[in-house]
């Protein structure tokens, strides 16, 4: 009984016509001797009908099965009686009459409803994720990534990119504390690495003259897990020779609009808003602003810095800032909800926040009386504070204001109603830092990844003021997320050497580690840069879903288990000899 | 200086035109003051002018460089002096006056010349790869790949498959001493393994019901390693429910017309010729058989069991096998030339190569006159044996028969000239054995793997006559070369338990290891099966190589080396301590 057509493709089209479709039966009634089997497919539901006018031998068959068994079935496509139209079905008006049936498998009882909607654990839901997986909405979600690679890749190959396979086998990196190894049988004590990303590969494909790669590629971190990681992810890694940083964006800016156009139909406008690192932590409070609201950051310190509020002034004395958001309408909250924004702030590092509600034209809260009336009318007219605003600052260091501050943003925003869900606001985050510093480590480290080309101007400072060097890097942001990030790479030796010699790498380190980079870039390296895009991460945002997993088939949890194989997990003790290593110590064997 | 134009689109159309090139310096002629320069990018070569006449200050930068430069260079598009048309080029008849020129890169001069044709050792070319693949024929082989992968893509896209990405870190499976294995930091004492193929995951995506699903999947076997084999590979990797193996082949020579049509030009005929397991062995001891030439090997068991041929008859008593190759032709052979084929045919296991010459109509040859006049005569009817032609035996049990016999077939048959290079003859095998038997484990072992389902009509033969057994299974080959396979596949439990139990599988062991999948198999799983294809072998075929090296951007050497890279490599004992795992005894350290 081969499949005729799909139950979701049905339409009154097809009434009268003889069809034979393959499925699982979503739910069976029985109602007064005529049987109702709702049938599912990837495509969706039909209603067939089994009554022994029509079924004949049929009828006792379809007597026997429940949900989730396989069946084939085949019969007349009939109109159904006006009053018993569904209309929560696309193929509500329709049925299917069966006149044959056969059950492929059989089933049990699933450990929960195959439907969406339903509350069911994670981690149930991962140990039967092949039932979990049957779910409409799952099965919508992984078509839909399916569709956005097939998007990415059209794209590109239109575009002249060559789709380049790079090793999962390769070397470890000098920032390899978050590799995962991978011993070899052949090389005693010697280890393969899993690729953090393709980056040295791809620059490779450049040196090569392929002058335009991509790869739909799987990336490797070990490293501890947040709700938004996964230890294996994939990155749509893009990589080009002989094109500028704009013409790049522009072209990622088109890639962008045709995969929005085609997976959820949505038309996005360009060119995408460009602001830079230090106007987004400036503006927003973070280097991936959510750009569908305003709310900005306002600086305060010129108004406050000899105010009698000591904590402004006392912070601004030692170099650091005071800032200050307008939730507008907030006015109107009690202390109460005043005061439980104070343990969400302190989670960003906030040691105490300082407000002003605006109440019938007045300044009221704590801090007010510390002010003289014209550092009031100031404050006023830089926030633009009205009635019913309340004004809440951090006083801090820069970065403790920009995360307070941002975070706050963000939380007040969301239940303010200022949160569009259905609007996608893309932004370029351009000119980041070249460099940060490491406190703990006492040197410097790249900000991006230290083949990120400093911007030509800023070269000189790489000796005078590193921290100032602006970097040919870019990160494109949507809604708060970073959903990509890439940059112009460094294609001469001596300013390789010279970025490694920043990070406090020494000639020789430099050499063991990246030397066949660096004699690459003397055989005729030509100006290249690119871009990755966390395809786990688009396809989340493109699905309306807040969680990783949800994009991913069989995903790892938080913990990076595998429950549905049960990995990872131990192996013979033969094996390990075999690939020349033994435990450090036996499971279990904790050392007191 | 933007690139307007690529070298190699550029022809006649553009003459008069001012454009903007990009690439390499391939060679620099200097004729008497004027200078040639061949620049290439990856569409092919420009010859570029540098003339006192129009290039100005261009002319003495120009002077500078050297092969392999990066550069740009602006000028006019001109007609060539007829006398100086290059017909090696297809940009042959014209030419770039250039007026301005800026040097992107300098370069040194490479370690080997990069030119197609020329000899150069494998070694260095793996460790320079970035500049082994600016030769044009590999990056034609890289394009071809990208290609190739495209319209896998598109033919399976189109027909409803869905793309998933299935996990890298998975499970040691049972035939795990090939496995990768890579230690967990997060777990002390446990391991992921690489896959050795998608095989379970894709059928989990079938109990799911996405009813198609396609990876283009990376896969992984330590094993040691041969010429065509690398560490990492690449499969186009396929499966469906509700289709029967019919449907599924069909399916699938269709995307192999569009394979070649696309890639290549080529056109297939379809049906591919469907041949058995049984049948291929036979006729040309393989179970991967050429089939662009005949000279099938020939049964001789009747004719030959009694006569005087010791060898013959001894090995027929012993339930052996005789088998003849008619090698039209060479009856001229010298007897060295004959006795040359002995060491190649001791190496597929030939304990001696019997042979008669047909010369004047008469039978010449050691072995002649131990037969009868009849026995010469049914020889001479069987075979078909003329003038000038060289009939070769063995005898031996069947296995040895067949390679020595399949060999020597392949090989007479290049030497004869029978093998059409341009031809593409692609067979499905069908109706492979379930089981084969392990002498060494002494148990059954899978002949595909351990989820393939039985023919029905076989089913009772697993327990009384396994060996009998024929699986739902097939390969494709092409050429000689088996570049697919796969089977449908087991889709109850109480058969896969019965597979298992064949196998030799306590069900505690089946329970331990593949418990996850035959609890799908009670959830209501459809039908399904699937086949995957060799992606590095195929594309290595398109592009009429030998290596599968050659179709891939970053191999790996025969000893599983990565030259380039340096990898695998030593790492920091603090990293393994992290992983809980210590070396079985440190590199160099060889116990005595």
């Amino acid at each position: 009984m081969k499949r005729t057509h799909h139950c979701g493709h049905l339409t009154t089209a097809n009434i009268g016509e003889t069809v034979t479709l393959n499925g699982w039966v979503q739910t069976r009634r029985d109602l007064g001797g005529v049987l109702f089997i709702d049938l599912r497919d990837r495509s969706g539901i039909m209603q067939t009908v089994f009554n022994p006018d029509f079924s004949g031998e049929a009828l006792a068959v379809a007597d026997k099965v429940r949900s989730e068994f396989v069946v084939a079935v085949s019969g007349k496509v009939v109109k159904r009686d006006p009053e018993t139209f569904n209309p929560n079905l696309p193929t509500g008006e329709i049925e299917v009459q069966v006149t044959s049936i056969e059950v492929l498998n059989a089933a049990k009882t699933p450990p929960f409803f195959i439907e969406d909607g339903v509350e069911v654990d994670e981690q149930l839901r991962l140990k039967y994720r092949y039932l979990d997986l049957r779910r409409p909405e799952m099965q919508k979600t992984l078509m839909l990534r399916s569709k956005a690679s097939k998007v990415f890749r059209d794209f590109l190959d239109d575009e002249g990119f060559v789709d380049v396979e790079t090793p999962i086998l390769t070397k470890s990196s000098p920032e390899g504390a978050r590799d995962y190894l991978v011993p070899s049988r052949v090389h005693a004590g010697e280890f393969f690495a899993l690729p953090q990303s393709p980056q040295i590969y791809k620059q490779l494909l450049m040196v090569s003259g392929l002058e335009r790669y991509y790869q739909i590629a799987r990336c490797f971190r070990d490293e501890d897990l947040r709700a938004d990681r996964q230890p294996e992810f994939t990155q749509v890694d893009i990589e080009t020779s002989f094109m500028d940083r704009e013409d790049l964006l522009n072209m990622m800016e088109q890639l962008m609009v045709k995969l929005f156009k085609e997976t959820i139909g949505v038309e996005l406008a360009t060119p995408f808003q460009r602001i830079s690192y230090a106007d987004a932590m400036g503006k927003y409070g973070s280097d991936k602003p959510d750009l569908r609201f305003g709310m900005e950051l306002i600086e305060m310190n010129d108004i406050v810095a000899s105010s009698g509020v000591k904590v402004f002034s006392s912070v601004i004395e030692k170099g650091g800032e005071v800032k200050c958001l307008n939730a507008k309408g907030c006015g109107t909250w009690t202390r109460k909800e005043i005061d439980d924004l104070g343990p969400y702030a302190a989670r960003y590092g906030a040691k105490g926040l300082a407000w002003i509600q605006v109440k019938e034209g007045e300044f009221k809260g704590p801090i007010v009386k510390f002010f003289s009336e014209q550092e009031i009318e100031a404050v006023r007219e830089r926030t633009g504070a009205e009635d019913g605003d309340l004004l809440l600052f951090s006083a801090d260091n820069k970065k403790v204001v920009a995360d307070v501050l941002g975070a706050l943003r963000l939380k007040i925003g969301r239940q303010l109603g200022l949160i569009n869900d259905n609007e996608y606001k893309f932004a370029w985050v351009l000119d980041f830092p070249l460099f940060s510093y490491d406190e703990e480590a006492k040197r410097y480290v790249a900000e991006h990844h230290p083949f990120t080309r400093p911007k030509d101007e800023d070269l000189e400072l790489m000796d005078t003021d590193p921290l100032a060097v602006r970097a040919e890097a870019y990160d494109i942001v949507l809604n708060g997320y970073e959903v990509g990030g890439g940059s112009m790479r460094i294609f001469k030796r001596e300013i390789q050497e010279k970025m490694f010699a920043a990070l406090g790498m020494s000639p020789e380190v430099a050499h063991d580690k990246f030397g066949y980079l660096m004699d690459a870039f003397e055989y005729g390296t030509p100006p290249h840069g690119g871009i990755a895009f966390g395809l786990d991460r688009l396809v989340m945002l493109l699905a309306g879903r807040t969680n990783l997993r949800e994009t991913i088939a069989f995903p790892k949890t938080a913990s990076a288990t595998d429950l549905l194989m049960d990995a990872p997990s131990q192996v013979d003790g033969g094996q390990l000899e075999q690939l020349h290593i033994k435990l450090a110590k036996k499971p279990g064997d904790e050392k007191k």
